[in-house]
């Protein structure tokens, strides 16, 4: 019996994040004191996903303000706002959560709260922002779950699961109501070089739910759709634009492209905080270019000739006219995805 | 300034390989001295690529000649040449070599050749068989070079290259003409999981001849065609049915779609030793499983959930609809192939 993991968590102590640098092979958690240390592991990786990030963002505001003094709460509102904006560009829940803890506890600074309140304030909105992830992932999933058939083998990529949001996940939240219906053949689990989020984490949290997974290399997924052993595919998103155009993980764009050229959907299930109507499309997102040392080198080793240089863009674009569908808390959104997305967000 | 590098080469005391499974890290040489040695190097892709290893297996054949007694001869050969055939069932060079070599030498075991002079023939055979492939792989440069654009940005994936031949290369024997004409901007290596013959090789071999090179992942060519910086693909090919589809490394298929899709180029470089005209078209080519242990785990660490299984496919066919044109020896064949490669086969 393993015990149940957790992503995230706010506790009186400080922040708790389960470290995904260290999946599969050990389960160690971080303790984040402030806002400066969960700022940091949002950029090294230690907590990643959309969501989760999000989430984590109005956590270390939190702990931020629980180590300010009375005289600097407001400072240290401002600094750890700003601190954590700039950890990663391409994901638009950090701006989205940061925005809203932001606005809302600089309104109750105007209005003269205390501070211990004011502190009080920013972990149960951190809490409540946790929790309300969860219920959308459930309701993410329930929506999805229809989209699946019977016997399915569902591609994914990347990892939108329980690991990349506060719990259940948006991409494999759709999986986990699916299989809870019998629904789920396997999950063909694409690796995700080159941090291999779906090698290390997509495998690791459904094999601990029961649900069948297989991992193969993400060059895999054209072979086998032509084979036709793939069924749908469904992923989660960083960014979605107004006109529907999805920012997800580096190889999300091909895998669009293979599954239309095959017949097969492709799926983008993501909260609606990950719509963002102020960018018209795609082309307007932030990609995020990581350091290109993370290609050249796993586990401490150089896996190509020194001194050759490598790119490394985090994120890739696929158009809206890609995307079979986007599944949200509020309902699938199909095409024209524009008029559904601006429906749901102004719903 | 460093040393020249060879692939494979024919000793009087053996056969000695570059072991690529230590590349990029070390330049080590292995001696083998008897089929099974070579048969070994093969499987473990010590030494690997289509046209490397046929001509790996006709030197093995000579070692093993070389160390049977006069009356074991006929069976050293006969034995030989099955436990060489066995190694690797795609690549179609390795038996093209090893019927080669076999009717060559039972002909004048039977015309009554004397031993030393039948395991000289045997040498020589393998010695020949390494000069026409660098003349192969020359000529192929030499077809391929014009079709390289001014200030070309050319995708390649896996390694056809040097390391895969004799010399020169297939698909960086098209490289390394064009870059000579000064037409090479760059050449974008696909990291080619999971063996990383992209990372681990091509970015060695074409840094070694100072031609520019940047390294990518698998996930990667989609993105970066739809932001046009790939001006074309040429890869390799293990195995060219008589239709035009192509086997090759696992991964090809889908940046052969996604090149049609973004209205590149996708051109295939092999000699017509890899074209099987007993195979009608790609479905019957046998597709190498691989031990999946080589996708879950990397430079001895496990990269998945344990237990979690996954799927290790060698290689994948690209059908003949997406592929531009096929270069070999004898010239550029274009659509419809078939026609093309039995003129070229049978001149």
């Amino acid at each position: 019996m393993t015990e149940p993991f957790f992503t995230l968590r706010l506790d009186d102590d400080g922040v708790r994040i389960l470290d995904q640098r260290c999946l599969p092979e050990a389960e160690r958690y971080l303790l984040l004191r402030s806002a400066e240390e969960v700022a940091r592991a949002i950029e090294d990786m230690a907590v990643r996903g959309a969501p989760a990030i999000g989430v984590a963002a109005a956590m270390g505001v939190a702990v931020e303000l629980a180590r300010s003094s009375d005289a600097e709460l407001e400072a240290g509102l401002e600094r750890a706002c700003r601190r954590l904006a700039a950890t990663r560009p391409t994901a638009v829940n950090l701006s989205w959560a940061l925005t809203r803890v932001r606005e809302r506890l600089a309104a109750r600074i105007e209005a003269g709260v205390d501070p211990e309140a004011l502190r009080r304030e920013a972990r149960e909105f951190a809490r409540t922002l946790h929790a309300e992830d969860v219920a959308t992932c459930r309701a993410i999933g329930e929506h999805g779950a229809p989209l699946v058939p019977e016997h399915a083998r569902l591609l994914t990529h990347c990892n939108a699961g329980g690991l990349a949001t506060a719990g259940y996940g948006t991409a494999l939240g759709v999986v986990r109501s699916a299989a809870r219906e019998g629904r789920i053949e396997r999950v063909l689990a694409a690796e995700t070089r080159p941090f291999l989020q779906g090698a290390r984490l997509t495998t690791w949290e459904l094999d601990r739910d029961g649900i069948p997974v297989t991992l193969i290399t993400d060059s895999m997924p054209g072979s086998l759709m032509r084979a036709g052993e793939i069924d749908l595919v469904v992923v989660g998103a960083d960014r979605i634009a107004a006109n529907g155009d999805v920012a997800n993980k580096i190889g999300t764009y091909p895998l669009a492209l293979l599954a239309e050229f095959h017949g097969i959907p492709f799926y983008v299930a993501a909260p609606l905080s990950t719509v963002d109507l102020e960018m018209p499309d795609g082309d307007a997102i932030p990609i995020e270019q990581r350091d290109p040392a993370e290609v050249t080198c796993f586990a401490g080793r150089r896996i190509s000739a020194p001194g050759v240089p490598a790119l490394h863009p985090a994120f890739d674009v696929t158009p809206a006219a890609q995307v079979t569908a986007i599944i949200t808390e509020a309902g699938v959104v199909r095409a024209p995805l524009a008029a559904g997305l601006r429906r749901q967000k102004s719903a």
